[in-house]
């Protein structure tokens, strides 16, 4: 099994899934161009969309960070360590948590990124966004005052996957002294497997 | 089990799906802003982000249409007639384009969609996510060109899920005559369940 890992992306979230499952796998490494922060071309000899993460297993090549996590989760979690079972107290979170971290909680601050990378982040559109970035964290937040993880008591991939962005949050100063967030990020800091991950280099 | 439902969005993949599956769903509709284009405020009310769709079942509200699909599947679909088991032909792709449909082959539209309506389509940035989109549009064409469906030879939700791209493509004439992916739209559109789609009102 081979992960193609691009830096300062959402293939932090697989190394990271992949270290807390231990299971063994051969880490390809890319860097972004310094100037444009684009992914190189050469991702694109791999998957034509030429995205991190991409991961090959069982003779196929796996697009997509959420894809990755759930094709993982069933080929080493049959025990249902990292993913709650249906039925199972969380796995309503679970499912809405491991898609929140593509969709609406998280683009506002992709968008906003894009927004500031081509000088525009004076823009109203970039106020909007704004606005739409901090009701997303919020939720996140208001989340984790009533949990202690992302799929309720127990740490779960949905906690890897949401961790990215909160992660880039933690780097940029904005979790508050005293949130939910913080004592989040710092609980799942202490995981071995994060430290592993770290160690990775994300 | 009710479908908080918003014109002209995401959750048109789920009534589509909940067609597709045959249950029993109520609707509760929702208008975008005719000037703003943004969705009304009393979304809020049932989920703090403010989208659609939004799920009620079983006591929970689930957002995020991928979650939202997967708790149907779940739920409705023990026979595996719309998702392919893992294991079986099929079930690798099924992943991936799941979640593509919310990931990088469906961002550059949806950027560009914002960029549009804040005066700024002709900006450099929108050269950017022009490229990327036609990127995107030939990686579904190029997988439409072997493949009868999203999941491989059989229909599945993921077409649903990837449906709602490829509809507003082909709304705005921008599937070439005689392409795959126009013909899988043709394809998909003599379905009864999507017929059943359009009489809601997407």
């Amino acid at each position: 099994m081979k992960l193609h890992h691009l830096n300062a992306s959402r293939s932090q979230r697989i190394v990271w899934l992949l270290e807390e499952l231990g299971v063994e796998y051969a880490l390809v490494r890319y860097n972004r161009d310094p100037q444009t922060r684009l992914a190189p071309d050469s991702l694109r000899d791999i998957h034509p969309m030429g995205k991190a993460p991409l991961l090959e297993s069982d003779g196929h090549v796996i697009a997509e960070s959420g894809a990755i996590a759930q094709h993982l989760l069933e080929k080493f979690d049959d025990g249902h360590r990292l993913h709650p079972a249906p039925g199972t107290p969380g796995h309503t979170l679970y499912l809405e948590w491991m898609h929140a971290a593509e969709g609406a909680p998280f683009l506002p601050g992709l968008f906003l990124g894009y927004l500031a990378m081509s000088g525009l982040g004076d823009h109203g559109l970039g106020d909007y966004l704004r606005q739409e970035k901090e009701k997303a964290s919020r939720c996140i937040e208001d989340h984790l005052k009533d949990h202690a993880y992302f799929a309720g008591d127990a740490f779960s991939a949905a906690d890897c996957m949401m961790g990215f962005q909160i992660k880039l949050a933690a780097e940029a100063g904005n979790l508050a002294d005293g949130s939910a967030t913080l004592d989040w990020f710092n609980r799942v800091s202490e995981r071995p497997a994060y430290h592993r991950t770290l160690g990775v280099g994300v």
